[in-house]
Parts: structure tokens; C-alpha cells; sequence
């Protein structure tokens, strides 16, 4: 880690696009200067997960910190439009916040919201290794109902921050402040069914103006968002299923969705099936357990992934009761739960969110015990 | 069980073609009346073991008797050509022995040692009820050299007695005395290349001629051996390797070997890999394990077999190293072994037998531990 400075010159030179000074919090302010430099040095694990949908209370977030404990919410007596989510032991920020380009600037511009040239990441950079390094921020706000930038709110060095949103290993001084990087990767063939689902259904839109929409974002999001797959140290990718023969499942609901986990990654070890290190295909419907159509199908194994050693754990299919789930947990290893059904009883808890019954809220869940196993040997090793 | 009883009437009017006086040997002689009822009723355990390839000193006999303690070896002091294998616990006789037709009579009656016309079920049944029941008998010897048939020698009950032959669970008396049917099931293809590799290769035969014999013996063993089938607790079924594409493996050296488990047998518990009930794919070569090409692939699943339910284990491909053979063995389930690595300890100690780095030697290790574990839970039950 590097030693604790703090180059104000580089603090008071950040200025968000609308003018307002966002200064790095001065540590006197919060913390004697003798004692942060010894307690909160690297006191904060820094997670980054990237995601093409935007910012916001994600189910993956509200997996996450159910599983840290405690509830999350918005910072109190905030800005009721802040894209952070505060809890225990987590607060999650939005990398939205460090726009550089509001709406109208980038409308001007021509450039999209997926496009770096919109996002401010000296600013993202300056203020992360602030975090990790135990001093508060004044951290920019993105509204995302005006498309401008809000005043600032106050971001206090959490157990974990997870900074989230399009581009959190896009910059390689941020990258380096990750202790963990994930990648959510959502298939174009998933990604348009559930976007038809949605904005023809609830918005009126028509098919075409959806597929015009996502293929107008295609060229930056291949060019900016998808590269960082390589950095991620777990990647889940959700795919259609193929356990309906055909020309598949047209609503997109049942799902096939992959863990990958990279290979020699501190405090990080990845889950498997039965053996690890090996190739398992594995069905559990069958004597003991019953599973309505098209049933479950599990798939572990190993390969290269952009260059990488990997171990790739893969659910196609839904939950349909509590037994399958129990029961699947029961043979999958490494899972970091602290307790028998861990696993069952977060989901359970949530049932009522979007990927409850599928590899989606699986992996996530799983995720979020893998975060906290990580957060606790960092913690365990100082 | 059946009262225990002699029928003298069907004892002395057991003769072999020959003429020889084949009879029942009296109770009195070996074990006084009134102990023999109590000790020896049911005190043998009988095990048939159908297969295509006649009798002799078969592979699986030598595994079996190795598991079951002890060396093999003929009668001693008995007929030099004698088709019985006598080890301390178990005795195999071969079913040839009870032709009722020998080679010339066969010849004169146009009809195949398939046929059970050729066979004395009659015979067959009193002698394997005798011995099942604690008697000895005066069994008759098949000559496979001379083709005729010899004096009979003396079978006292042992422990295990295995009827191994053509039709051990052909007749419904021979059957109903069986407390475990095996059948060993070479696919065609295999069969052919096997005795391509053998008849043209050691004995000049011709293509066409070993097609030809292969040809003439199909209908009669599609009518009286592979019915038998249906009534096997388990089935070893060799078939040739999906491990190599195209138009495969000339040779047949790489196969693909299923243990086909009857479900609900008594003292029988099917093997199983990593989850009972389940339907699993694995290649245990990997990160733990290298393998060489083509490598190995086990797969487990459940279905039905003529009728019953059944529990399958299949390995396709071979060991090459005995790191590969433990491995695996400590994955596999039910195995029936007495201390860890038995199943690895059994098959290098016979590494020199055919299908010893293969499913066929893996599979009948397994099966002959699972016939010590059947004797032993009948005695405990006793």
C-alpha cells in the first residue's frame, strides 16, 4: 500500500463540470492525523462490480449487503436522489456520480454515458484511494432524474465500499484499489428479451425502437464496458437456457447463468462441485429430488478466460421449491456460508427478488458470502 | 428357503449322456443328519455369472477369488481338466459341465453348446440346490479338450459357490437358488474386435471366417443367452470408447465399460458417484489430475433395465498411472471396500490381467467386493 499522503494541490484542483468544488475531506477534520495513519490505512476493502444497467438499488446490491448484515438505505437527511446505499458494515456508491458530462453535456457533445470522455476518473481515482485509505469524501451526485449534478454528500470510510456502475476497472489506478473486481455479464440475446419485457410491456416502446436502442449503445459498450471483463476476478454471465430445445424460451425466464471464478486470487477461492479441479455435469432431479420442467442443470469446470486460469460453476434452470435449493447447496463447496443453508435462507429471505429462482440470485448470493469471506481474512491478516 | 430334503428318487436317476451315474452324494457321509439341517441350510451363497465366453479361468473369477481371500486353484488331486476353481471361501464351477449333450452328440443333433437343449437344467438345479443346502454332490466334468464328458469329482458346499456359464439364469429353479446374478455383457463390436485381435492375430483365422463363426452363433444367443439379461442383479456392459471421434478405435483397446445396478436387491447397494440418486458427467482429469489422451470420463445416472430400476455407473477410457486408479476410487461411493484404496491395491495386484487399466477390471473388482459384502451380511444375518 502506498504511504499515506494527501496532495492537496490534487484535492482542491477536483472541480465537478457544474462547478462545484468536491474537496477530499480534510483528515484532520474526522481523524487526528497520528492515529488514521496507522488505524485506517487499508482499513477499507474496496469491491468493484461492473454492470451495464446503470446504477441504482440493484437486487445484486441489496444481495450483497443482506448477506454483510443490516439493511441498506440511502444516506440519512441526504439528497433523496443519492444513487448510495449505506448499511452496517457497506456503503455502495454509484460511479454515475463521477460524471464529468451531465446529460446536456453529453447530448452536446455527442458522447454516450458509456463513453470514458463522460466520467471524471482522476476524480474516481483520487476519491476511492481516499476511502480505502480511511479519509471521507466530499463525493459528487449524479441526479439521475435531472441528468445534472447535485451538491455533494458526505462519504465516510465503510468496512467495504463497493463501487459500482460502468467502469470501475476501466481506469488502472482504480483497478489497483480493488480488492475484488466482478463483472456482471449479461447476454445481447438476455439483455434484449428482458429490455422487450419491460419497455414494450410497461413502457409501450416497440420492438424496434428497442432493438434500434441497443444497437445505437452496442459500439461504446464494446468498446469500454466489455474490455473489463478481463480484470474481473468473478464474472457472472447470464445466457439463455438450454434445457428448452427450440428456438428457446422466448420470455427469457429461464435462465443459464455462469460463475466464473479466477484462479489464484488472495482470500478469493473458488467454489466447485464435488471435485475440484475437475469437469462435473451434474442433474440433481432425479431419485431424491424432483424438479418440475425443464429441471436443473449444474456444470463445473476449468478453462482459460481472457488468458486467466478459471473455474466455472454453471446453474441452467429454476428453483421451484426450497428442497432444490437446500439441496444444491449442500453439494456445492467453498461457498464461505458460516452456517448449514446459509446460502437458502438469504435467497429465501428475498424471495420476492428478481432471480430468486435462478443462477442469477445463486450466484449473487454466493458473491456476497465470497465478499464477506474476503472482507474477514483481510481483516483476520492485519 | 425350501425344507431341506433329499429326493432319492431324483438323485439316483441323474445320469450324465455319457452314462455315468452322476449321483447326489449322500448327507450321511459328509455331515451327520441332524447337525447338517441346522448348520448348513442355506450356509452357501450362491452367485451366477452369465457370459458369452465359455468357462475356464476367466478374469473375473480371478478377481472375485482374490477379493474373497485366498488363491485359486483346481481340485486338488482331481481331473487335470477340470473346470472347477476352489479358493478358501469360494468355489466356481462352470456350467459346461452340465452338458447333456457333449461335442459329438451336439454335431449328430445340429445343435450349438448355446442351445439349452444341449444342457441338463434338471441336474443343474438338484446339484446347485444340494450344495445351496450344505450338501456335497458328485458333479460332472465337461472335458473342453476332448469334448466329451469325464467321472464327475466332488463339490463339498463352500461359502460362495459361482455358477459361471452360458445359462446360470436360464432355468427358473437355478435362477430362484441365485443370491446374485451377474451377467457380463460384450457389445458386438467389442466381441468382434476382440477376436479379430485374437483368432487372426495368435491362430491365422480370416476375417470372413471369424465374421462367419461370429454370424452362425448370433440367433441362438439372442434366443437363450441375452434373455438373461433381465435377470441380472447387475450387468457389466463392455462397449467400444466415445472418447476417440471418427470412425474409432480399431483395436477396441479403449472402452467404454457400464456396472449395471439392479435397484432394491438385498445386501446389494449400488455404487454411486458423489450424489445418489442423481444424473453426473465427470472427467477427473484436470487440475488435480493429468491424464493422457484420450483421457477418462465417468458418468452416473439411474434409469430402467428391462423393466426394473437401476442404478448406472460408466467409465470410458483407461488408467495409465495408479495416481489416476486411487482418484478415482476415492470418488466412487458404496464401494464395499474394507480400508481405504482397496479397489486400487486389488487391481495393481492383478495389474497383469486383462482390463486392468480399464472399466472391465475396475467394474468386476467392484462387483467381487460387492459379493463379499453380500456373503458377509448374510452370515451377520444368520
Amino acid at each position: 500500500m502506498a504511504a499515506f499522503t494527501v496532495h492537496t494541490s490534487a484535492a482542491t484542483s477536483l472541480y465537478s463540470p457544474a462547478g462545484t468544488a468536491i474537496l477530499l475531506r480534510s483528515r484532520s477534520r474526522a481523524y487526528p492525523t497520528t492515529t488514521t495513519i496507522r488505524v485506517s490505512c487499508s482499513k477499507t476493502v474496496v469491491i468493484g462490480v461492473a454492470a451495464d444497467s446503470g446504477c441504482g438499488k440493484s437486487t445484486f446490491m441489496r444481495r450483497l449487503t443482506s448477506v454483510l448484515g443490516g439493511g441498506a438505505e440511502s444516506p440519512r437527511g441526504g439528497n433523496p436522489n443519492s444513487n448510495t446505499l449505506v448499511s452496517d458494515t457497506a456503503t455502495v456508491i454509484c460511479l454515475d456520480d463521477y460524471h464529468s458530462l451531465d446529460r446536456a453535456g453529453r447530448k452536446a457533445k455527442g458522447v454516450t454515458a458509456l463513453d470514458p470522455r463522460a466520467h471524471d476518473f482522476d476524480l474516481m481515482y483520487e476519491q476511492v484511494r481516499a476511502i480505502k485509505e480511511g479519509r471521507a469524501v466530499e463525493k459528487p451526485v449524479y441526479n439521475h432524474v435531472t441528468g445534472r449534478l447535485d451538491p455533494p454528500e458526505l462519504i465516510t470510510p465503510p468496512e467495504i465500499l463497493v463501487i459500482k456502475g460502468l467502469h470501475p476497472m476501466y481506469d488502472e489506478r482504480v483497478r489497483d484499489l480493488l480488492d475484488l473486481s466482478i463483472y456482471l455479464d449479461i447476454s445481447n440475446e438476455v439483455k434484449f428479451k428482458w429490455k422487450v419485457q419491460r419497455d414494450m410491456a410497461e413502457r409501450g416502446h416497440s420492438l424496434e425502437n428497442i432493438r434500434a436502442s441497443i444497437e445505437a449503445r452496442k459500439p461504446d459498450f464494446d468498446a469500454y464496458i466489455e474490455p473489463q471483463k478481463q480484470y474481473a476476478d468473478a464474472v457472472i454471465e447470464v445466457l439463455p437456457t438450454q434445457l428448452i430445445p427450440g428456438p428457446g424460451d422466448d420470455e427469457g425466464k429461464v435462465l443459464r447463468v455462469k460463475l466464473i471464478m479466477k484462479e489464484g486470487v488472495e482470500h478469493f477461492a473458488p467454489v466447485y462441485l464435488f471435485d475440484e479441479g475437475s469437469t462435473v455435469n451434474w442433474i440433481p432431479c432425479g431419485r431424491k429430488l424432483s424438479c418440475s420442467y425443464p429441471g436443473i442443470r449444474f456444470a463445473y469446470g476449468f478453462g482459460t478466460y481472457f488468458g486467466h486460469e478459471v473455474s466455472v460453476v454453471e446453474m441452467d434452470g429454476q428453483f421451484d421449491k426450497l428442497d432444490e435449493l437446500i439441496y444444491v447447496e449442500t453439494h456445492l463447496s467453498n461457498l464461505s456460508t458460516k452456517f448449514y443453508g446459509e446460502v437458502a435462507q438469504q435467497m429465501l429471505k428475498h424471495a420476492d427478488f428478481p432471480g430468486s429462482s435462478n443462477g442469477t440470485g445463486l450466484f449473487q448470493t454466493i458473491v456476497g458470502l465470497k465478499i464477506r469471506d474476503l472482507y474477514e481474512q483481510i481483516v483476520a491478516r492485519r
